[in-house]
């Protein structure tokens, strides 16, 4: 055990429920189940099994009738000693039970502290300790597969395999540094420098998409008044494949809302309660599409599709043109009266296009497919496995680099002593990954995000 | 077992933490395990054992790592078998295990549905089963305190022993309708009646000062712009006796917020916003204090102490004859220059008096006392036990009139059927609120005001 302190938190949601549960992590967890629980059975706590009881105060008093569970170190979550009291739901009794664990010897936990334990204790890696967050903050099932995937260890095997690969050359090249004279053999080292190097760049072609499925991507809806702006996004959040986030981002000129489309959280950007005016820029909000424009990795322009195309149409269209966008013809149920040629042959970026109708859920399906396959860099979602955390891609980048440099070194014939260092580079930056090499300022960086009792 | 179908529900809060319970009860709950979980180590489901594993959805995909443990029948919550997974306290792998418990053999619970089946399954009574929901929505240690002592069943023990005291005399004289010659032995039958009698009317004695301890009270913090108003409901927010709203509701023209007073949770409703003007009658703000005053059991009636008092001051007061006031004077810290003796005198609903110091935080104490006693009728809080729910006092006001009919009955020598049908209805009555004897309409609702998964 790294930990001689014990931490205690409410692990559950905060508010009002059927349960609420206290966790306790650490050596003194046993102490405090004895201290502050009365099982109605006698006995011993046993690892694993739960006990109905009562939590008392220091007077004896009933503060909750409760089930408590105590999980034996090393085989619990943390790797310590760990105590969970399950109270009834409610915001006295678990304030209650926590200040008793807090008197009999735990400290309050920070936030992500049971995690960091899990991992300092060597339970998990980094990789799995922060998948468990992204399993929470999951918004999709491709998210929540892929975050599953990383939890359950299959990004750190990977990892592992490649550190091993690179270490037999590391070793090599070490030992050598002190024999200048000798050849460097790198018709045998070479092979499985440049296997590994193919591992890792397949690892970095899917990390882009990695990272837009768990971080989501941003489409702004833009189009003249009365193009079905707010009916397609209702159509899409409304559809059965999820809305994700049930509180609405409103800022004071749009209306964002966050759907599922193709497997992706898209945050869609609505230019919403455009004022009426005779003045066409100020009729079709300039100024606010400009603001939705800028903020969005997408651009769906919404023409209606039953009316000929408009001098509004096309000002608007004209808008969008520095970014790649999706031209959707509305209405589509009505019939297809716009002749939207002109217009998508004079757009630089326009990425597809397709008539959808809100009101009878056609091309909906499609639609957000082309969204997500447009937001995954054009191309279908990649089978590899997939790095879904901006700091794993970096990290993935620079061992790359450094990796190339080393490969680079050997062709060129460069001094060993060099290499080496490249190659110590390429290993360190994998094992910030999952932690083997990692700075205490980071992992506390990385662990404050969690919530308190994970 | 009463219940053929199987129940499942989120049973800790909704949100987002580190851990989230779905929870299922009925006789399926068995082979939702078997079917929905794949334990780490193989065996079988021992009841009360946490098991580490895998919730996999119907292609065997990983939906997530969790604990779960099985609760063998009777021995339960509800008296069934009871499944409980341990997901990760995110939305989606919440939803998605629920989904899974639902598509093999459960349906959605209702509100409240655990404890009825609890309460249906004579698992617990009806007093308990509502107070488990007391505990969850306890606002200060004293109403957890009454709540738990309910939930162990206390005030259960009680009404049974009520009810026993009046069974005997019941069927005696139910025994002797069909002999209407003989004559009634009174002198043996009333003393246990008189006893039941005695503390039924104990326990009526507290039911309004439970009543208030659980549902709370509403005070009217009144007096002249810059008396003081703001600065004591801040101050009486703050203190260490604990805040136990958070949230607070705000009407358009007062302020509320809930405060420990003595242990009772105390709505404060300030008048807030009073308008800038010459007319005196808007400056205090005379209806927005009536508007207050309306809603209020008790109000404080705030004087700036350190001032003489003003032509103001005395309309407020006015303002406040109908209600019982206590006068506070404010800002002891600054001199007692305020001559209270005309206000106090003509104030014909005055229940005390106090000078406090919001800034220096003197009186605040006592002036909680001093609102608590008053607000539990002028009485130190009872001893005995208290009857807390309004539903509870209802019907123990019954059956204390049907007993007290019965007794005049036996003491004016009326015909024994008369008697009988007062004493069934005394011991209906007390049945009521341990749910022996209980409309199933009434059953509905009492479980309706539950959440979900309780």
């Amino acid at each position: 055990m790294l930990y001689a302190d014990t931490i205690a938190a409410l692990a559950t949601p905060p508010g009002v429920g059927g349960v609420g549960i206290i966790r306790v992590s650490g050596p003194h967890s046993l102490a405090i189940a004895q201290a502050v629980i009365k099982p109605r059975r006698k006995g011993v706590w046993r690892s694993y099994q739960m006990r109905y009881g009562h939590v008392l105060d220091e007077q004896g008093h009933v503060v909750d009738e409760v089930l408590a569970v105590f999980f034996k170190g090393p085989r619990s979550f943390t790797g310590e000693d760990i105590l969970e009291i399950h109270c009834h739901g409610g915001p006295l009794p678990l304030r209650r039970t926590l200040s008793l664990a807090l008197a009999h010897g735990a400290r309050l936990a920070n936030p992500g502290e049971f995690s960091l334990r899990a991992f300092a204790n060597g339970r998990i890696d980094l990789a799995q300790a922060e998948a468990t967050l992204d399993v929470i903050e999951a918004q999709t099932n491709l998210g929540l597969s892929l975050a599953l995937d990383q939890l359950g260890g299959g990004l750190s095997r990977d990892l592992r395999s490649l550190r091993e690969q690179l270490m037999y050359p590391l070793a090599y090249v070490t030992a050598l540094t002190d024999f200048p004279e000798d050849d460097v053999p790198s018709e045998e080292l070479l092979p499985p420098l440049q296997q590994a190097h193919s591992l890792l760049r397949q690892l970095l072609a899917g990390a882009d998409q990695g990272v837009v499925v768990r971080e989501g991507a941003r489409a702004a809806l833009v189009g003249r008044p009365n193009a079905g702006k707010s009916s397609l996004m209702n159509a899409l959040l409304r559809t059965e494949r999820a809305i994700v986030t049930a509180i609405p981002g409103t800022t004071r000129d749009t209306l964002e809302e966050t759907a599922n489309l193709g497997g992706i959280p898209v945050v869609l950007i609505d230019t919403a309660g455009i004022t009426e005016t005779d003045d066409v820029v100020e009729r079709i909000g300039v100024e606010r599409s400009r603001a939705a424009l800028s903020k969005a990795d997408l651009v769906l322009l919404l023409i209606d599709g039953s009316q000929p195309l408009s001098v509004e149409d096309l000002a608007i269209a004209q808008l969008t043109h520095e970014r790649p966008t999706i031209l959707i013809a509305t209405k589509a149920d009505l019939g297809q009266h716009a002749d939207l040629t002109p217009l998508s042959q004079a757009h630089p970026a326009l990425r597809g296009s397709i008539a959808i109708s809100s009101q009878a859920g056609t091309g909906l399906d499609y639609l957000g497919t082309m969204v997500a396959e447009q937001l995954l860099g054009g191309l279908p979602l990649s089978d590899a496995r997939l790095v879904t955390n901006p700091r794993h891609r970096d990290a993935l980048r620079r061992a790359n680099a450094a990796l190339e440099q080393a490969i680079q070194g050997f062709q060129e014939g460069r001094p060993v002593d060099l290499i080496a260092i490249d190659l110590h580079e390429a290993i360190a930056s994998l094992g910030e990954i999952t932690g083997e090499t990692v700075e205490h300022d980071l992992l506390n960086l990385i662990f404050s995000r969690f919530c308190i009792g994970k």
